[in-house]
């Protein structure tokens, strides 16, 4: 069973409610109307469920073959059509500067259309994901020269794009990076082995644009010393270059995405930006690209969610409690009649729409810290992208797993079976709390780097927001309880910042002891806010989906809130039951 | 990387802490002294790390054969000797009665043994699983013929047994079960389908013994029609019954475990037990085989922690955030200095240890409740091992599997490939929160059933070891923190289930919607009364493990059972946000 159907109406409902409307205004975004936005999201609604999600299960059974011969990855079948009508839709370069062929269009919009292919086919969206991310780079740090080379191929999805950073030796810790790159005339020469190398060699594209982190000769230790290249599969003088894919990983998910290890000899490659500078031209294409994997947890948990509604809709079994509503002329009820089927279902839906919200709203301070004219509401915005991004990378992804596990027991037997596909879900979603990050680093991220940024602006600027909205939502009698709520975990959250960063002044250890859980209330908060706004907007402007969205608002207040209460007891806690331990005592 | 030591150690504190020497001192249990439980321990842990490990990875790879002509199914490579060396070791038959061959082992030592035979291999741990249940339903119901007749191969492990209890429209509601039996002389004539049957064909036997759930012709309709039958694959005269495998299952994990598609057509079955009272005899074999799978979730956390541990051991990544932790002279700290990674793998070790005492305790409650001479210290002991066999079963296995998935976040990207295996774990494991009833039967069969039982008399008992344990570990100063949150958390249960248990009374629709989080919430305080306990008796006994005891079961106080605040929070507000839901809103 394999269904989706993208929610078109919610996206556009949260456009609206996170002010698309000041996105659109902007110049850049102005052909991005929300006509417009609507006839893409349809065309891509229908795109990722008749050609994405069509070829997903033959792509997890499938998997890749690699041949050890010339290092060669076979995609699973289908897979290089899909990928031709993808680069057709011009979903590649959707959001690429429009000087180079691409879109233009605002990240309000790209983080959409990534949910939609995500959710259809987790592995294919990787592709086009990362080719995104390398343009992304390329515009922000490379040479006109470099960009006037690669960027229209890259963004046509003529050619793809990839980052290589991880080493065997280093994963988290990239100062670690031993690959060696050897000034040789207008370009270097590369040495060293990449693992974890996303669609690092595939045959959807002749060429293959590797951005990799290496040192120069003189380059200091650490990671200051760390510089970016651009290393392509084949040379502009149509020879291949000498990079090859030289071994695949044999994961519990993604099975259609070539996880390589690529080695490098004497591989010709560009310097991206200054020497040494080179982790600035990554963090550039994290940044973004660490929104849109914690949209991979909402994606996966929102198709897994129809996916046990519809087992659901169609189940009968037991009777239900309220005698009220037996169905006593069939043989059992269906079980949506069960509260606890209900809660399930309702787990993932409030978490989900929350968590959607949230990431909107994000995405559209992303437009406006990006094209504002003004430059106050620019940094204001990018404050608070800042803020939440790792915020919304840890918790949408580790969310989105046990969404993804709560859709599957609505299920019971049937759930943990191929014939649902969940049990895909539940192994492609996985990986999203690891990559781009492990959601530790995102929390180390947040506490250690975030909060303390300006003296604490971009927490003022997040809490500014959440207040103001807390007042007016006050003002309006559906949603005043919700503003109480939304208000009191304000204060809850201020509170515990501010006992975390005395507590880490004196002892970096209670900070990194007690990381993940502040994320985690952090996430709660940000849902709070998220539902607050949805249900203010659903009433202000009665929408169609005005009930639903008080009632889920609702569910979300009374039953995923309170994990608040144990969180902030257990940061109150701090380092000690944790570093008590000896090594051979655990 | 497979790596597993069984912690035998481990294991025999806990007999001792949690009343082994009242068991040992029971008639039937004698030859069971400590020497020979840790000989058997030790030979077990051999035995799972030596035969069953060495062939989990390929079974999970190489998986099952079905041929579509024959019905036969074929084991993965090395599975059908390793499971004749299961038989030779006595263990199928390890807890079955002495008097057709069974080694008349207590439940305390059964329990051990199947942990240890999980974490090596859980597919295969499946198949004596199955058989050791069908035996005690034998032994409870069927006639002294049907016992001779059966019994001692079943026990042997020369024939392998199953429970056929599902049917395409049947699942959690058994009531709805269609198969018929039609009398015929001294035996009957079943036909029907089953799903779900595991190990329902497989090539280590001759002989596969089902037992089935069907109807006679006049039985009345629903739960209470419903007779048991055994129904062999091979007739007593040595032709094929006609029964048959007509397909498997392709699951997300134990992918060396068949479950089948059972056909039966007029196949010749003999009644077990009274015609219309089926469900005793399933019951019974369910009872202990809840328990046991509630275990399944402390072996796989078990496996992955010590993989985990493995892997972290001998990682370097960054440096740590106490500066006079850095190892300067290597290029990067050992990962055990982090304050996250302890976190991560402390979860695992302070959740598992404390469910390990748990499910020890009602292991040894079990044997107390079946063998000691007193009828009112039996009745106390059947009290407490009904009112927490579901709370193991379903607390144990959801947090078996968030235990399995924090292990693999220890170790990375690495984590979610096959090189170290617990990718397979948490696959495998995830069908334990599904099987012998779902989570939410267990949370129902708590709330609705063991809870009202004899006017509370279940809870009562309970209690009253909690509140006994707790005043003498209050007098002890290294535990009476612990006994004091111990008694909190006793408080806040009790006063939670007499909210609940007045709430229910009038709307059983209350009862049903929270009693997922009640089960948790009693999880907790059983672990909380596991821990003082394990903390006490090392004080008293000054054991070696006495320090770490000390400091896991701090862990356990200060980090897990904080969980409680939130959920009975949760508990409080009631069905209200989950009921308000029209079917087309979800």
């Amino acid at each position: 069973m394999q269904i989706y159907k993208a929610p078109v109406d919610e996206m556009m409902f949260l456009l609206d409610a996170f002010g698309y409307g000041e996105v659109h205004k902007l110049e850049p975004y102005a052909a991005y109307d929300l006509d417009t936005m609507r006839a893409v999201l349809d065309q891509t609604a229908t795109f990722a469920s008749e050609v994405m999600l069509a070829c997903n299960r033959v792509g997890d059974q499938q998997g890749l073959s690699w041949d050890p011969k010339t290092g060669a990855v076979t995609t699973p079948k289908g897979f290089k059509e899909a990928y031709q009508r993808l680069v057709e839709g011009g979903y590649v370069g959707l959001a690429a500067p429009p000087e180079y062929g691409g879109g233009g269009a605002p990240m309000s919009l790209a983080s959409f259309v990534s949910e939609m292919h995500t959710a259809g086919n987790k592995s294919m969206s990787m592709c086009p994901g990362l080719t995104a991310g390398l343009v992304e780079a390329l515009h922000e740090h490379g040479s006109k020269e470099l960009q006037d080379r690669y960027m229209e191929k890259l963004i046509s999805g003529t050619w793809t794009g990839t980052m290589c950073l991880t080493e065997p030796q280093c994963g988290t810790d990239l100062g670690l990076v031993r690959t060696k790159a050897i000034p040789e005339g207008d370009h270097y020469r590369l040495t060293g082995t990449k693992i974890w190398i996303t669609f690092g060699e595939h045959d959807f594209t002749e060429n293959i644009c590797h951005l990799v982190l290496a040192r120069l000769p003189d380059a200091p230790e650490g990671i200051k010393g760390i510089s970016t290249f651009l290393v392509p599969k084949i040379n502009e003088d149509g020879t291949r270059n000498n990079v090859k894919c030289t071994g695949l990983e044999h994961k519990m998910g993604i099975h259609a995405s070539p996880t390589c290890v690529i080695d490098m000899e004497d591989a010709i490659g560009y310097l991206v930006g200054e020497p040494h500078r080179g982790m600035r031209a990554m963090f550039t294409m994290m940044n973004n690209a660490r929104l849109l994997v914690g949209v991979e947890g909402i994606a996966l948990g929102e198709i897994a969610y129809q996916t046990a509604l519809a087992f659901a809709k169609d189940r009968r079994q037991s009777r239900s409690l309220d005698p009220a509503k037996r169905e006593m002329d069939a043989p059992a009820d269906n079980i949506l009649v069960h509260p606890d089927v209900r809660r399930m279902l309702l787990e993932v839906k409030a978490s989900g729409e929350g968590m959607r919200g949230l990431s909107t709203w994000v995405a559209t301070l992303i437009d406006i810290s990006q094209a504002h004219p003004d430059e106050a509401v620019r940094q204001e915005a990018d404050d608070i992208v800042s803020l939440l991004t790792p915020i919304i990378k840890g918790y949408c992804t580790e969310r989105g797993f046990s969404n993804v596990s709560e859709a599957m027991q609505v299920c019971g037997g049937a759930g943990y079976t191929q014939d649902w596909s969940i049990e895909q879900y539940l192994r492609d979603v996985r990986i999203a709390m690891i990559y781009e990050g492990t959601n530790h680093i995102q929390a180390l991220d947040l506490v250690g780097r975030k909060l303390p940024r300006h003296g604490g602006r971009l927490f003022q600027a997040f809490a500014k927001r959440v207040a103001r909205l807390a007042k007016e939502a006050a003002g309006v009698e559906e949603t005043k309880a919700f503003a109480a709520a939304l208000g009191k975990s304000l204060q809850t959250l201020t509170e515990t910042t501010m006992a975390l960063g005395a507590k880490a002044m004196a002892d970096n250890e209670e900070a990194g002891a007690v990381a993940n859980s502040y994320l985690k209330v952090f996430g709660l908060v940000g849902c709070a806010y998220s539902w607050t706004r949805q249900a203010l907007h659903a009433v202000q402007n009665d929408t169609t989906n005005r009930a639903t969205k008080l009632k889920t608002a609702r569910y979300f207040f009374d039953v995923i809130l309170p994990e608040i209460d144990s969180l902030v007891k257990v940061i109150a806690v701090g380092k000690e039951p944790i570093m008590a331990f000896d090594v051979d005592e655990l």
